[in-house]
Parts: C-alpha cells; sequence; structure tokens
C-alpha cells in the first residue's frame, strides 16, 4: 500500500506543513498540490465543496505526492466512510465532544476488528493499491477537532480511543465556545491555555496535535511548541488576498 | 439597460482595472467579483472554463457590480454568440490578423444592421434588462486581440471596422510572433515599440487599447501610456503565488 | 452586514411571498428571482437539489434583491451549517417533531452562545458582508416545519425554543399524518383547525407562521389570517404547467 | 432502427407540435418531456445549455416517446456530429445562407455516400438500436434555418440539396434582417410574404416548412398554412411567465 | 402506476438478476441498462456517486425497462427520502443491525399511516405515474443489509418489521465482522453456514433474501439455495476487468 | 519537462498500446489508467465527452504513468489549442484530407516559428513542467487521421508537413469512404490495401503509424505489420461488453 508520507514525518518528530483546499475545482486543487505542501485538506465542512466534487479534487491532488486529506461536514458515518473509499489518507471531524463521538468517529473510519467500517474501497485501492484493505486501518490519519468545552472536559475519554491518530484544534470555535470572538492566532491567555492544554494531553496520550492558523508566524511557533499537523492558508484565502492586493495596488 | 461601466470610464478617459478568472469554479468567480476590479475576464481561450461552466462564472460576478466580460477560445461564430446571449457585457477575440477577421468578430458580436448576431439574448436580457435588444450593439464592448506579425501589418485596416470598441494586445503571442521567448511585461525595444504602434493607431482611430500585464508597476505604466483595459492577475495566479509563498515561508 | 429583507417586511406586519426552486439549475433559479419574489426557497428536501447545485442557486438568486432561503432534507448539522455558511439568510427543516428537536434545529443555526453553529461562513460573508459573524445570529431567519401529530402536541415546547423565527406548515404531510390524502390548500375542518391552531400559537409566542399552497386565493386567504410567510409555486411546476397547458391548446 | 415519429407525422401530412429546452438541466427536460409533445429541441444555440448538458437532456427526453431534437449553435461539423452521435433525431442549424452551406450542413449529417459524417454512433445507436447506422440517413431530420436575406434569395439553392428534411422558420432574425424589431408572430405584410414564400418553396420542394412560434393562436394558424413542424414555448419562458403571473396575482 | 417489474418477479419466485453502478456517468448507467439486467443498482454507499449525480443515473435506466433501485450511504433519512422521491424503485439500506433500525429504514421509506416518509414524489410521480402516491407503499421495494454480527443476532426482530421486503447479504462486511478477510463468494462453513441462515429466516418471514456476488457462477447457486435478488458485477469492475485482459493480451 | 514516453517507445521502435476514454468520468478514466496502458486517448469526437470534462479526465490519466492523449471533435483551433492547454500530450484529429488541412492543424498544435499555436499552457506546465513553453513542439505527438478518400489520394501532402508526427488510421470511415459498411478490423482486400498504403507511405515520410482495432488479435497483426500506435477497446465497449456477457450467463 502506498505509504501515508504524514506519519513517516511524525515519526521521524517533523511537522506537516498542510495546506487547504475551500474551492469546488479540481483545477484550483492541482495547482495547490503543485505547490510543495505535505498534505492538502479538502474542506466538506466550511468549504464550499461536497462528495462529488470532492472525489475531483482527491484525483488532482493525486497527481502529486502531496497528502490527501479531507475534513468531513459532521460526525455522520456515510460521509466518513465515502471520503475514504473515495481515498483520502487522513480525516478531520469536527466538533468532538467526548469519548463516546471519538468512538463512533474511530469506528466509521477502521475495518473490523478495531471498528465498523463497510467494506469497498473503490477509489482507495486505486490510489493505495491493492494491498489497500490489509494496511488501511494503521494508513489512514483520523483526526478529531477539539473546539468546544464540552471537548476541553473530556480531552483523556477523546484522546484514550484506540485508533484515534492526533486532535486538531479549530481556534474559531474554541474561541467562541470559550466567549472570544472567532479568528485565528489567538494570543489571550485563557486561550493560550486551552491550545497548550490539548497539546500536552496529545503529547501524553502518544497522539498527534494539529491545529489551524492564520499566519506563517503563528503557524511556525506551534510546530516550536509541538504541533505536527499545522494548516496554513486555503485556495480561497489565495485568491482573495493576492486580488485585493493587486486592486490596491493599482488603485494607489 | 443595465450601463456598462467600462464605457463610462472610457467616456471620462480612465482605465479599467481587469481581473482575470481562469478557473472554472463560480465560487472562485464571486470571491475575485468581491474585491473591487473594473471588470473581470473570464478566459474561455486560456483559461480551464468552457461555456457551461462560464455561464455560472458570469452568475457569480453578476452578483457585484463588477462588469463581466469574456475571452473566447477563438474566432468561432457559436461560441461568440452564445457567451454574448449568457450576458457578457464584452469580448475579447484572439489572434485577429486583417481586417476581414475583425468583421467577422464584429459581425457576430452586434446584430443587424451592423452585422449578423442571431436574435436571442436568453440571459443577456435578465442581467442587461427587458430594452438589451436596443442597446445591446452599443452597450457590449468588442475587442481585437493583435498579438501576431500579420496584425501589427493590418492595424488599420483591423481598426477601421465599424462596431469594434478596441484593440487589446497579448504580449506573450505577440512576443512569440517576432521571435522572443513568451512573457508579460516585455522591455525589449521592438516589442515596445510595437506596442507603442498599436496604442498610437487605437488612438488615432478613436479605441480603446488594452493589454495584458504581468506586474501592478507594469500595468500602472500601460495606463500611464494610455492603456484603458490593464489585465493584471488572476485567480490561478494568485493560488499558486498565495501557495508558494506560504509553503516557502514555512520552509524557511 | 446585508440585511434580511423578510425581517423588515414582518417587522411592518407584512406577508413576504416566497417562490421555491426545485430544479436543479443555476440558470432556472435566475429566471424564478427576476420575477420579484419576496423571497426564493432552494428546496433540498423534496427538489431535486443537493449541496453542490443549491450553491449555485443561492448565487443566483444573489444577482437580485430576493431574499436566498433554504429548505434542508432533514435535521442534520452537516448540511444545515453548510448551507448557512453558503450563504442561505433563512432555512425550513422539516419534521421538527418536539422541543429536543426544535432546539437542535436552532443550535445548528446560531452561533455561540445562543448555539452551536461551527465558524467559517466562507461565501455567507462575501453576501452578507464582512461582519456577517457578528449579526448572523439575528439575520438569518429559522423555521420549524410543522407537520406530523407529535408537532401538533409539542406546539408549546418548540416555539419555546430561543432563536427559532418561525413555523412553517406543510400541509401534504400534515394532512397524511392527520389520515388525509396528501395536498395543498385544505378545506377539511380538521385540518383548517390543526392549521389555525398553528398559527394562533405562532401568534402567541411571537414567532412568524409559515405556509406551502397550491393557488394563489388559496395563499393570499393564508395572509388575510395571518400567516407571514407563504409560499406559492415552483420552477417545476410552472413548466409542467406552461408545457401541458400550450399541449393542450395545441391539440384542442 | 426505433422510427423518428416525426416523420410517420409528416407522411400523414400531419403538424408535430415541437417543445424547447433552453435551461441547463435533465430534469427540466424530463418534466417537459411528461407534458406530450411530439418533439422537444435542445436550443445550443441561444438555449444556456452545450453538449455535455445537452446529452443528459436527451437521455431525459429519451425516457419518454417524445422525439428528441437539437439546435446546434451554428454551422460547425464537431458540434453536429456530436450531437448526431449522442442520439438527436433531428437537427435545426441556424443562419444557412445558401447552397453551399446547406450542402455542408447536410453533409455532416448524413453518413457516405451521402454526406460525409463521421462513424460512431455512441449513444445514438443505444437510442436509435444496433442498426442505427444502416437507417440513420433517412431517419434523421435535418432542418436548415430561414433567417437571414441571404437564405431569402436563396431558397432554391438550399432547398436543392438533397438529404435536407426541411426548412425552419427563425422570425427574430428574419424580422431583424429585413429591418424591423426582432420577435415572434409576425404580421407585417413584408413579413408574411417572406414567410408564405418559404412554405411556398418548400412545399414546391417536398420539403417541410417549420416556424418558430409565440403563442399557440399563430402556431395554429401556422399549421393551417401547411407548416409542418410548429414550436411553441420554452422551459425558461414557462418559468418565467408562472413566476411572473403568480407574484402578480399576489400582487394584486 | 408503473409496475416494479422484480415484485412481479418475486411473485412468481423467480430471481432477480441484478447490475450494479459505481461510476458517476449517465452514460455509463446507460449502456448498463441496455445489456438486459431485472434491476439495476446506483451504489450511494461505496459507488463513486452521490445524489445530484444518482438522479441523473435514474433518468439513464428509466431510458429503459430496467427496474431502478438504489443502495443508499447510511441509515440517514434524508438521503433515503431525496432518493426515493427521485425515483428509486427499491432502496437496499446497508448495516442494518437490530429491529429498532430496520424499522427506521421503514419509517423513511413508507407513507403514514405505515411510516413517517414525508411526501413530495417530485421525480418518482414522472416515473411511476401520477398515482404514485396511492400505490408507492407496496410498489417500492425495501431491503435492509445483513452484514454485521449483531444483525445475526438479530434476525427476527429485523424480519418482524412490517413494510420490510427483503434482506440482502452483504458477504465482504459480513466476513470481516466474522473475523475474515473480505470479499465474495464465500465458501467458508461458517459464512456458509450465517448466509444460510438468512435466508431460511427470509423464507420463514416470507421476505426476499437478496446477496452481493463476485462471480456468475456463484450467484446462479445462490439462485438454486432460494436468494431472488442476486447482484453480479459492476460498470466500474467491467472497465477494470476488460482493460486488464485486453492489456495483458497485448502484452502477452 | 515531462518526458512524453510514447516518443521513447517510437525512438526504440516498439508500439504503444493505447486505450479509449468515451465514459464522461474522471473515475472511469481513472480506472483505466491504472490498467497499464502506454497511453489512453480521451475521445471528444464520437466519446461522450467535451472539454470540461476532458479536463477531469486528463487530471485522472494524470495520477500515473499512463501518457493522456485526445481525439478532438473536428480541425477547429479553439478545441485543438484548449486541449494541449490544458495537458494533452498527444493530439489525433479527425478526416484531416489535404495539406492545406494538416498545415491547419500543425499550425493549430505548434508554437511558433513552426506554428500559431497561442501562447497559455495553464495546465499543461503543471503536468508538463515549468519548460514546457520551450520544449512542447517537439514534445507533444500530433497526428492526423486518414480516412476518406482525398486523404488517400494526398497521402504525400499531408506526410509532407513539418511537425506531424504521424497519420492515424480510421478504418470505420475509411470503409464508408471507399463502399463498405463501417466497422473495424477490415480484410477486404481494396481496404487493407488502403492501410498498407498509409502504412508504407508513413515510413517512407519517417512518420509514426497508428490505427484503430476491434480485436487484439488484429491489434497485434498491425504492430506486426509496422503500426506504432495502436488502439484496442475502449470505457464503454468493456462495460457493454462485460454487462452483456454477465446477464448472458446468468440467463444460460
Amino acid at each position: 500500500m502506498r505509504e501515508n508520507l504524514l506519519k513517516r514525518l511524525w515519526a521521524e518528530d517533523k511537522a506537516a506543513v498542510n495546506g487547504w483546499c475551500a474551492v469546488p475545482s479540481s483545477f484550483a486543487a492541482e495547482i495547490m498540490a503543485h505547490q510543495g505542501w505535505d498534505s492538502l485538506t479538502i474542506d466538506l465542512q466550511h468549504g464550499v465543496v461536497d462528495y462529488q466534487t470532492a472525489v475531483t479534487l482527491l484525483q488532482a491532488i493525486s497527481t502529486t505526492a502531496t497528502v490527501p486529506m479531507v475534513r468531513v461536514p459532521w460526525l455522520e458515518p456515510g460521509i466518513l466512510m465515502k471520503m475514504l473509499d473515495a481515498g483520502a489518507y487522513g480525516v478531520i471531524c469536527p466538533m468532538i465532544n467526548d469519548g463516546e463521538e471519538a468512538a463512533r468517529l474511530v469506528s466509521a473510519c477502521r475495518y473490523p476488528p478495531l471498528g465498523g467500517r463497510s467494506f469497498g474501497p473503490i477509489r482507495a485501492s486505486l490510489y493505495g493499491g491493492a494491498d489497500y484493505p490489509a494496511h488501511a486501518n494503521e494508513t489512514v490519519a483520523v483526526f478529531a477537532m477539539v473546539e468546544t468545552r464540552r471537548a476541553l472536559d473530556n480531552l483523556d475519554a477523546i484522546m484514550s480511543v484506540e485508533g484515534l491518530d492526533g486532535v486538531y484544534v479549530g481556534p474559531s470555535d474554541l474561541a467562541s465556545a470559550l466567549g472570544y470572538a472567532p479568528g485565528f492566532d489567538r494570543q489571550e491567555p485563557e486561550l493560550v491555555e486551552a491550545i497548550d492544554l490539548v497539546l500536552a494531553k496529545a503529547k501524553e496520550h502518544g497522539l498527534v496535535a494539529g491545529i489551524h492558523n492564520g499566519s506563517t508566524a503563528y503557524a511556525r511557533q506551534m510546530i516550536d511548541k509541538g504541533f505536527r499537523l499545522v494548516t496554513i492558508g486555503s485556495d480561497a484565502r489565495f485568491i482573495a488576498a493576492g486580488a485585493a492586493q493587486t486592486v490596491a495596488e493599482m488603485r494607489a
């Protein structure tokens, strides 16, 4: 089975630099895939992408060595399994609040006996190879998002679920949950403390910690802290930022 | 009929700042449309867009006041008329070489008696208004690309065609045609001279001159020279540039 | 943030005339949007539309001042949040049976602290404006469909949920639930009584009452009664009715 | 091979009632196909439809006995042959001006020795049957649009081309060409005379005459005159008209 | 209402030969539909198909007499009802584990009073006929997949649910659940015994038993045993197998 | 620039085994691409594929080392250049009849000074590399189809055009043109003689000869004769053949 290069990076205690695909276009994704990311995550939650389009984005990413991941819209078995069958090598699931939800996430992503994932890796076995069924459980990376107060209260329970590879901090929702305005790159002590707690617990449980960032400076700080999956930028943001700057320069 | 804001700019001798849509996604186009461009051109020639997708991009642009234009793949009446019926307020046609080709271009874009455009403005009359048929001929902007040696030799013939609004310089193809490597923002004397000639002839014929640029600095120089439709940047380039820079910063 | 014109109508105790989009075509939706409706609802439940297509319909509606709404397929957080992120200014959710379901609906549609909606208004902030996050909770209209016997038994509980804007009567399902054949414009005393009860309770709770109708005559009666969101007609029905009548006239 | 029911109607000197599909949605087309038309024409010229979408419309129509036709965007061999391969049983080609253009149209639509159509009826042989190649030339109906002054001047040359089944009057373009505002259901003597001339010539040449209409009343007059392919209405118009009338009734 | 030909076959104790559509292309489905299957099942679980595409596949199948079925991704009411509204004449739902899940499945598929399916058969009434609402409950076939250990333990509870037409064995998942490698055409005694038990229970409860197969030889054995819905082959497998064999012959 | 592996095969006097994609699905293409073909040709002429879909097929093929080619619908510059910009590494153009047509084909495919291809390799430079512009002219393979009587009469003129890589025999059209029924794998002496003549002339001009085949046996004979691009099978045929055989086995 094709190796999951993220797992090799993590084995070497290196951080994966992750890009984000929110534009429903396989061409946009292919451009992204050629820029040197370790992985690209197709965002089916807040991105403008659903399953059928996401498959074409997975194909576009598969023209390169970049690892294809997805964020699913919600903890729903149907879409989780469909995206894995389509060849996602990593899954990020939003708003996991407790151990029971984490267990349901893992169950949807792992074949028996570890979980209850249904068998049918129709594109995954093209991308991963004919021996995908035998190695998928240890190859596919599964992340639970920690972004609610309940999740903070249940970190041990969440992280104790066998088969979970990591947790992923959503700073906007976490901030909202704690009474702050949404946004990335938080400096508020209460939020920094919460983020640090997630990281510390992840290390304790031997899990990978990931986080969403708004600037490369902050993302690099997160790597220095110990985060090993750092997301920075998205196709949608690059378009908006590049266009806004260009127009501003022309109007100056 | 909805006014073509580009024509107002030109009446005031102001330059239109034009963006470029090459990504086949109406969401990408909508992001672009919110960044303050005077106009956006959907590129059906070198962009990854064909008719059916282009209609959704026109709709996305139509959620704002940005003027929607298209570049067609070639001087073919079918696609020219389809894009106008879909509500394009401007058309750029590649590789017009002589007066006869310019006349065919204009004929495809103008209703009788000026041309031979077939009647059926199915979306154009939604976007432009019920009186679109009466005003389309003077509202829609038609540009012939000047980018070949034959075009340089036939500038007067091309620009004498009644119903043509302007000419648009494609620096890459023009450079190729004259024996240089393709690329924007040319400084070679022979190319600068050719570009200046097109501009001078356009002024002489009372036409708008446009040009494709690779940097805002060059684009602003072109405005200073007298170009009144300056293109700079594209959604595809913004993704590539933004992602490449982000990854570089993370790897630094 | 862009105002929700429906809320202004309701503040003035005026009824909103709502059209219905069931055809998966942004062009069909754009035609609809130009006919003067106060709002258009994209039907992801019984219409032939899913998320990816619905986004293009939202864009098409956004070319006009018509307020874009959606009916989701079911009380599922994934699709509810995706449609809000895509810029829906109103949501109608089918088959809300009790207060707990109503609470889950509201939670999916409202940011903290009112609910648990995840943050990422990717297209909503283009359509609504950069301050969408601050005003979304009071701008977006959320309707629970009342169309089952259990819902009739739990009207107070449903309507007491903070953050719910209104209830929407589905006469076909309500009729089925009470043992009648499905269909609109009910005259049976038991059904009229049920509908009147919903309306009275809505007024009591300070909520907007909405209803689906089969004829303009009935819809106007509903407005006279006090309904303030009246749906009448759909793109699919207009095609079928117009074509059937035309063929009939030709065969006569 | 599946019979072309239009040809049977014409053999019995009956008129075919033809509907028009301009909305790029196979569901809209399927609704249309269930309303009793003799044939439906997918409009790739002024409709919002291109090839890939048109194939799904052909499939939708093929769920019924309604005969599927197309109007192509222009006299271009590529799209003509692609639509025939996709199973169109009739083709209407715009703006045929003289015998040479009519000959090119027929050549693109007929297999050797009658024409130069390339062989590969990939969907046509599913729809028409395995013996499609042997019978296509006499089964598929080919119409040249007569809508320009040059066409009026060349009626005999156009109609003398072997393999042409009929001519189809486009009243809007014909009116434009003769100096009138575009529109259907013309009453101006000069236009009526031109239309009558086309009809008379068609009868003389043993061809079917068709015409586009704006009302059933006019369409029925055209049948009485002798037209045997009368188009009336379109999915796009039914949506617009139905919605406009509904909103008007609600606002009254 | 259009008859469900599968139900006629089963009334005559004949087996239905069922094909499988996993490729998201209405053209691929139309090719399949012309090859003589009794039914075709569009796989929204492991196939590369979601709702919007599935509708076009249903249309493609509807050009023939082949019965259109779907396998849904999961026991989720939203997609179950959407597929039925789109005209599926049969539904297969994965991973039904007990009577309560079977009851939820049936409820989503049956109109009151038998279930809680919401009313709006938008395409189903085109395909099935205007009297679809009156006959859908007895016409549409509903299958629960038996493929987990829990399901084996709850066969009577599952099969006792009124309104269920049959059970469908997924041999791969069943094998996984019992500790074997996934795959079709099982010969292991424990698996054969489990399969036989499902079949025996189905006969006892008067239900149709179905099964997925990997070879025609095994499928025919299953028919001989008493299975009445046997699936064999898929468009995706035919492409892979045909291409692999062709390349092998060329390389030999 | 990424090497064109076909050119390496031809340099070693080896034949390329070419598959054919006629199904408009990137997933179908990806399945094909994993079966070991030297190249895959996306058929935009008789296949059910147009530009926008073809791009996704190119992406799917690009996930493997298989060389992506296209057959365009017709000798039209717009689509030729768009497909090259999209990354096709080979082009087959139907119905080239004489040297002038061959010259137009080559001109559309080659950058100056060899031809007049317009510059903008938007996806080609992702797939081929940043130095695509410098090497495209010698990397991209251009084939003219020889399949008409006029082409047979003009073989020397066609093959003398500088920049043409090869000729490709379309046996069905060639047979039609010479008065035979269409079909592959011709044995008629007149047709064999014509095919042999094309091959001999190609060798004489130093060009690659290609041919479409209906069976591996015939294709291998063609290789033995000297053809170096042999097409055999297509996704559409594999589906039809596999399904037909499976159903036949079940009915036996």
